[in-house]
Parts: structure tokens; sequence; C-alpha cells
């Protein structure tokens, strides 16, 4: 520890992913995909079993000062299913490991293990296993999860082609501005003991932080319309960064278009209260746990007239790069600016503005 | 967090798996067995798949004062592997999520993955995934590792019935001594900065702790003679707790001899340094990672043979508890007194004395 030391937020997560993964190259012929996809593929008699891990760190993912524990039970186990969702599979099993310091004692155990149980009885998942024991400081959870992929097979980040529709689902923006008002109140309360805290006009906002739902309607409403989207990412990072990831994995280029990012009222108000701009956290806002896709043309109509998915833009060839194309008709390169988790939270929380 | 909190020291690790386990009975008809045994268990096309995880806390598990980031790399995947031996299994892939402080660079990250791989490397698994994240304070490591059981299905802690033997795999109480040196030198060292410790009388004892092996030899051996246990765990707490842990279980009694118990002549002139008993470190030490498990009497001759294995005692009716008989040939009842990771780490480790 007392040699040279590089930090590792100058490589970023995904240079450290990359460094890691060309390490670590499969040797047995059941490991279909190994590091670098939302979930892992493991083939089981003809099987494609998917399985992936999430950590969630006390002062780096969640602040507990506004994180009821049942939320944060529910959040960790539903944030592993979206990896699978991303997967277009479904999910099964869960495990979890916990470290908790001794300032948590059964009580919040409790609560963790009921927002694990609601998360697992509405997702249909058992928890089938895990471990527990104590850290010197502070909470930490490493949920992992296991699924199967459909039918036809997982689908990866790596197989958008150029010319296809860039679709995603939901709106975006929405946890982070759940963010800042939950931020801004733990200021205002920290001042003063008694206050009750009025988050009504952020309601959505706020669960959207707090109470993410992986989106596994959208993937069996894909089926129903028998579309196989050509790639999927779930939005953990933020529509930049993710989008950028399928890209490269795909080695296509992108152009999305400013005037066709989802966002909803509240996020639009959030932003003019806290003097940010919509666009820069419809892109860089990380956690909506919405599933980013991209999709052949042919699908236009279909997606076009749903609700629950919005086409934003199209693949290009990859040498064309990956841009926004502003309300201005300008066009933007884009950044991955999301959530580094290699960084400090304390310049994390400032990065994204 | 204000509310009344009950510690979880009070319920012991065990106690509070089983409450756990009693919220969450598995409702999927493909998963065959939830938490309590060493690893999960779940069916894919005929197959049993395992999947088990154990987390690894600095400042509770590791010290890494006394413990090389390799070697801390190699023995998170190697604890792991272990579980997957101790259901007489195959382990074919890993995922490792991992929370690291600033105060880790590039550098620390390449040594715990260059012993990760050495461990991968060893025992033919794939790495496939996993998460890397900061954390506040300190290094958390979280392995899942996933693997088959052989084709008669997986050894479970419950199989025992009374009048079987019960065996051991190599000897005990190793690492228990290891971890009595290297704490001692780091005491010395604290007071003596260009000290440099001689561990050579304590290599034995030193590599127990530092570089645990999973004994998938002794389960290609038990295979090639067409041995198979009836119950199986492995020693990560200490003898007396994963007995007691495999008689409850199997809801059998149980008697073990003192005289019997394998024990290192390192060990023995480590309990006389250390001014312990040396029958209390090879019933309580911890971290061994030997394997545990009972068989019938028919087999007696071949493991009697074999220096593989050490035959420690029998199973007996579950009216009958669970004792050492001394060489006193006085009787006492087995204590689970090992490794608690719901203690302070403090606690911990003068509560084997």
């Amino acid at each position: 520890m007392k040699k040279t030391t590089t930090p590792l937020s100058e490589l970023g997560e995904f240079g450290l992913i990359e460094r890691i993964a060309a390490q670590f190259q499969p040797q047995r012929s059941e490991t279909v995909l190994g590091i670098g996809d939302d979930a892992a593929i493991v083939e089981a008699a003809g099987n494609e079993l998917l399985i992936s891990t999430d950590m969630l760190v006390e002062g780096i993912h969640f602040d507990l000062t506004y994180t009821p524990l049942q939320h944060l039970g529910y959040k960790a186990a539903v944030v592993n299913f979206s990896d699978i969702a991303a997967m277009g599979g479904e999910v099964h099993q869960l495990l979890v490991s916990m470290a908790l310091s001794n300032r948590f004692g059964l009580e919040a155990v409790d609560a963790l293990y009921e927002g694990m149980a609601k998360a697992c009885d509405r997702y249909g998942v058992d928890l089938i296993g895990g471990d527990t024991t104590s850290s010197k400081t502070g909470l930490v959870l490493c949920p992992t999860v296991m699924g199967r992929s459909a039918s036809g097979g997982a689908i990866r980040r790596s197989g958008a082609r150029p010319r296809q529709l860039i679709v995603v689902t939901g709106d975006l923006g929405g946890a982070y501005i759940g963010l800042q008002v939950l931020e801004r109140e733990k200021i205002a309360y920290t001042g003063n003991e008694g206050a009750q805290p009025d988050l009504s006009p952020y309601a959505y906002a706020v669960g959207r932080l707090l109470k993410p739902e992986a989106r596994f309607d959208v993937i069996e409403w894909l089926r129903e319309q028998g579309i196989v989207p050509t790639a999927m990412i779930d939005l953990s990072d933020g529509l930049s960064s993710d989008l950028i990831h399928l890209c490269r994995s795909s080695r296509v280029g992108c152009r999305i278009y400013e005037e066709r990012l989802p966002i909803a009222e509240e996020v639009y108000a959030g932003c003019e209260e806290f003097r940010l701009n919509a666009t820069t956290v419809a892109l860089n806002g990380g956690e909506d746990y919405e599933l980013l896709f991209t999709v052949d043309v042919a699908h236009y109509d279909v997606l076009k007239q749903s609700a629950l998915v919005t086409l934003i833009g199209e693949t290009t060839e990859w040498e064309e790069g990956m841009h926004l194309i502003a309300n201005t008709q300008e066009v933007i390169p884009l950044k991955a600016q999301g959530w580094n988790p290699l960084l400090d939270a304390e310049s994390v929380n400032t990065e994204d503005e």
C-alpha cells in the first residue's frame, strides 16, 4: 500500500472492467458469456442461465438518513432483477450477502429482509442463500441474482447493427431529481430536528429513487408483440453512459434527439427549482432502471404507438460516432458523465451538474 | 435506528439464518434447496446447479497489515470454492463484487485479481462477472460461486443417520495458530518499524490461514473409492460449530474422540508457545477449510487406511446429544464456540481462548 498507487477513478469503472475481462477469458465450455454485459450466461443442458451481482454500499449508493431500510432491501433486490430484465430473461433466484456494523440490530435486519421479501414476492423470485456478517462501519449489501433467458436466447449489449431504432422505456431523470429533493431535505433537517419534510410535490421522483422497478412488463409486452430487441441494457448509470456502453459493445454509432427524450412533468418542475437543465438530467441522471434497446426498423409502427416505450433515435455506422441532435439542430457528442462508482460519493454528487 | 435494537450477536449467525430461512420458503419448482446448506441447489434441465456466496470484510475477516492482497484474492475465491466441495460438487464459475476505499489504487486491484486468477486457474474456474465500486472505508469482497453436483446429487448437511462414521480431512487448528503468530508479529512490528518477522517456524500454520485450499482432491478420491458421504460440511467456523450444524441439520447426535483429532506438530508447538490447549484449538479454531463428513460404516476399512482422512467418531441418536470423549474418558458436551461473524472482530479474537 506504500508503493505507487494509480487512482481507480483514472480508469473509470469500464476501463477497469475491460482490464479485468482481458485477464479472465472463459475456459469452460459451459461459460457462454463472461464479464461485460448486464449478466453472465452459463449453459446448463441447453438452457441459458443468467447470473449477475451488484453491490450497494452505504455512503456511496445510499444514504440511510432518508432511505428507509425496507425500501433499501426492496431496491437492492430490484436493481439486481433489472440486470436480468436487461438480458430479456426471467428472474428466478436471489442470494443476498450483507455486512452490518453493530449499530444495526435485529430490527434493521428484519426491515431489510422485509423489503427483499416484498420484491421477491412481486417478481416471483426465491431467496435461496447468502451470508450475513459484521462490518467495522456501515452497511454493505451484495445480492446475486439468477434467471433464465427467453427461448430465443439472451439479449446482449453487443447485437445492435447500424440503422436500427433506439428505444427507451418509461421516462428519464426521475431518480436524479428524487435524489436532489432528498439531499435538500436532509440539509434542511440537519438544521432543524423537528422538521417533517413535505415531499409530496415530488412523490413520483422520490419514488423513482427509493423504489425502482425492473421492467419485466416491457419484456413481456415485447414478447407478445413478437419484437426481439437486437441489443439491450438497463439504465443504471444514466442514458448517455449506458447508450455509449451499448454502442461500444455493438460497434455502432448513434444519433438521439433531444426533443424525443421522455421526461416527466415533475422532472421538468424539479429542474426548474434546482436550476438544472432537463436534457442534462435525462442524459446523465442514473438509477432510473429503465430499459434501453435497439430494434429493427420493421417494428417502428408498433413501438411508435405504445405508451410503454419512446423512440429516441437510431444507430449509425461506428465511424459516425455517438451524438445528441439538440433542439437547435446542433450536433453534440455524447459523453459518459453519469454515475462513476469509483469516485468518492462527494465527487459523484457534483459531477452530474 | 433510534428505536429498540436487539444486537444480532444475541441470535448468532445461525439463529439469524434460521429466522431468515423461515421467511423465505422456496416457491419455484426449480429451487431444489434454499437457505441453510453450504450452497443452494437449483435445477436446470435435470442438472443440479450449486450456488453459494461468502463475504469477506476488512477488519472482520482479514487484516491487511499481514495479509498480502494476492493471497487475499486467492483465499476469497477458494473459501467460496470450498462451499461447492462441501456439496461434493464441481466448481465452474465465479463472480466477484468488491468495494474499495480510495486508499486502494489500481495496483491493489491488480494484486487481488492476480490472486483470484491463480485460484481460478488452479481449480479450473471461469471468472464471469461481478461489480467494482467504492466504499467509504476499507475493502469488502463478495464472491459468488457456481458449480454442478456430482451425478448422484449434491451431498447436503442433512443426510447423516445414527451409527455412521464421522470423518475429517487434513488436520485441525492450523489456521488459528497461524492467526496467533501473525497477530503477535503485528504487535511486535507496531513497536519496531524495521523489524522483519521470522515466520519460518510457523510456515505451515501461517500458510493454512493465508492460503487455504478447497479439498476437491478428497472429493475425487472418494468418488474413485465409490464412497458417497451421507452428509458433508466444510470447516470454516471450527470443528465443534460445524459438526453441530451438520448434526442439527441431520437430527443426529454425535460422539467424537479427543485422541483421534488430527493435529499437526506445528499446531502442538504453537499451542505450547501461546499457552493454548491443543484440543480447544482443534475444536474451535476456524478457517481450516477441511471437509467434515459422515459415511456408512461399510467404508471403515478404506477410510481407516487413507492418509487423506481421519475417523474421529460416530453419529448417534439425536436424543443422545453431541459429545467429545476426552482422553480422560470424560464426556464433554460440544459447544459452538467458533467464529461468530456477528460479533465484533475484537470479541471474536478473544472468544476462542
